[in-house]
């Protein structure tokens, strides 16, 4: 049984992941909220699962490494400088960064891969998502991870071939382009939709959630997976054995 | 039988008008180009198709007018000063203008204005819509005919409430708010879907377009449906009987 | 403030009635299990919601009756007699029976009933339902339910057009069938999709549930209606203002 | 320049071959139809492409043995017997036999092998396929196609785990199975989906061909590559370099 603590146990999240921790029979050893003493429950954990915010990756990271605690991270809007820091910390301890602990989107990114290595850019590429109501950012970031896999595997930099949020007088779709759209609306958990659309015909590989459960059940068992691991920066692509 | 004239018979629409005359079994009475007698095949004809460009509007009007002949517009981009000459016809002539000849996208704006009358706003409403790789404009005509359909049926106002191309951050969705996104790539002939999303639950309403021959067949129903008819401006609604 | 009483109250879709009940502001009075007195429950309340099984109807129907309390009716899996006996029940008191509670899927049956009495046979109608593991029959009632507002649209008999679980050589598809297809995995709480396919065009119009929370919400709006209307046999359209 | 022959020539996808075949810059060197030469038309031909009938295998493949010409086999409804005619031919020619021609769905084959051979059978996969009204087998020999690859990558027999057409009470679905569901309608050129159902997450891998014409390219891709291989039997995933 592994001991998990979750930095950041009270909001809609945390409480998500102490449930998945008991479903999945291992032992919830706390949780460090804001002010909490981190580096106490990293003693007493053998890993930590940190949704809480970029501010507070840094200490995080610290408290982790000095007790010798993996560490998940699933926080979101992290930026060039945090993942230097994760670098860093990886060369002595393990951890585990990712966009979407969702073991269902781990595995559609490397579908993604697999698919965008095969089709030449005669095959366009089109990501759509769609969320609940309250989601402030567009696109999602899973639908920029979706869009990395595909990039990566065509060889080509994101940025700078991404098209998001088409209105108006676009003039015809540039060759080679990542096209994203976002949908908001009611409560939807989570679409994901990449679309490879070809002459005549077209590719669809898409991911529902239905809540937010299956992130929680994710991160626990990326958690579980990296006790044990030697130091090193691990992706979800590994606890599938992808 | 009745006698069909095409004013722009060389583009791709108007030889898809020329295969779906000959299939309704109807007359094909000539078409009129760049620098074509447009009188003259109003004379010869019952009824005109046109499909050429906002410029000729005006100038086919007065045609179709003079020779008391129908007229059925199906050109695209037409402005606030091209409405007003299209009423002004409609009160000696028969004249029916629509921004998309399809039967079935015609039904589905009657189903979005019946929805959208019955769901208060707490149901978000978002268009998203797919088109090949060369179309120039986003959303498309046809997403916004049922986005005004929607905003109609909620007795707002489209240009005030409308979302598109949604990127970066957004904040919370505005309540009431009608979002519409745009996909493009491949030969996709045109899809569409009208997203009703409330909470838990979502209604979802597509037209899905194999090919544009859907366009010249329901631009020739019209015609010949629009035959005979006293001086008036006439949608695709009254065609469907709607 | 209305009072509720729930039929039914211990199995998964009772405990979510009193969640719902609680949501709406409404007053709980008290649940009626297996040897449960309804007679009581019904003296106590303004309405009864019914979710239990088809062989209790007729006893809830009398309970009702005779208390002269309002009856909402979602049981399913109910029999021509059952219907007969619900027909009797509404010459003396308030009655709503329906095979979803949902608004959502109500407002599809609707939709769908607007577009099968627009669109002639010529428009093939297919319906394709998915649900989770566990259930045990197919097609699902819902989806039962949108089929016979097609089949009523056109004034045909479902039953002689009903075409289920095609497999094998089959021929061609019969002129005017109405087709249905079950899919069954993982944890669906129910999706349904009636498609309306055209010569090169097709019209989808679908529905979603996220859980079962819509069906209980819906459940205590259509009992909260239907208190203190006149004796009658009522319908979820009814709730609508269909 | 390849000179490509096709046993078949006369019927719709004759006609597609003819015409992609002149799209790919190819030479068509003739077509063979009933009662026409085959052993001719192999040897005026680099490659052969038989669209025609299980009953002509035979002859066909000794006609392009006879010749020393490779030959792609597109026809359905073989039987046992015809795949060991097919592998006894490949001992001493090129010859490359699928279910379906279209590089799309061969790469979705392949990313259902994938997402199968990792997902475990507490994911359940459901296949559902929609083709026009005129089409008389279910499922279609793609949807199969599909199955049987992820059949293969989770080391299961399909025969004996394949469900289809599920109709009445069926009782909840049976661990491992694999669900298949027809939709027939309108002119639907073919769509598929595999649906990898799991707890509250799914993941869905669909194709949507607009055309026939996609299948005609496919094999006029498959014929030109496979000009010139040392004798044996190959796949459409060869062509891809899957």
């Amino acid at each position: 049984m592994v001991r998990i603590g979750i930095i950041g146990s009270e909001g809609r999240m945390g409480r998500a992941l102490v449930q998945a921790i008991a479903d999945a029979g291992q032992e919830y050893s706390g949780g460090a909220d804001k002010g909490g003493d981190v580096t106490a429950l990293a003693q007493a954990s053998d890993v930590l699962v940190d949704f809480s915010a970029p501010a507070a990756l840094q200490s995080n990271l610290d408290a982790a490494t000095s007790a010798g605690t993996a560490l998940v991270i699933g926080t979101t809007g992290l930026e060039a400088a945090h993942h230097v820091a994760i670098d860093i910390a990886g060369q002595t301890m393990a951890v585990l960064q990712t966009g979407n602990t969702s073991l269902g989107v781990t595995l559609l990114a490397h579908l993604v891969r697999e698919a965008a290595s095969r089709l030449g850019d005669a095959w366009d590429i089109e990501i759509v998502e769609m969320h609940h109501r309250m989601k402030v950012d567009a696109p999602s970031g899973t639908a920029l991870l979706l869009g990395q896999a595909a990039a990566d595997a065509r060889g080509i930099d994101l940025a700078s071939h991404r098209e998001s949020g088409r209105s108006g007088n676009t003039g015809p779709r540039a060759r080679g382009a990542v096209g994203f759209a976002a949908l908001r609306g009611g409560t939807v958990a989570g679409d994901h939709s990449v679309i490879f659309a070809g002459d005549e015909e077209r590719i669809t590989l898409s991911h529902n959630a239905e809540n937010r459960m299956i992130f929680a059940r994710g991160a626990v068992q990326a958690a579980a997976w990296l006790v044990g691991k030697p130091a090193g920066r691990y992706t979800m692509e590994q606890v599938l054995g992808l």
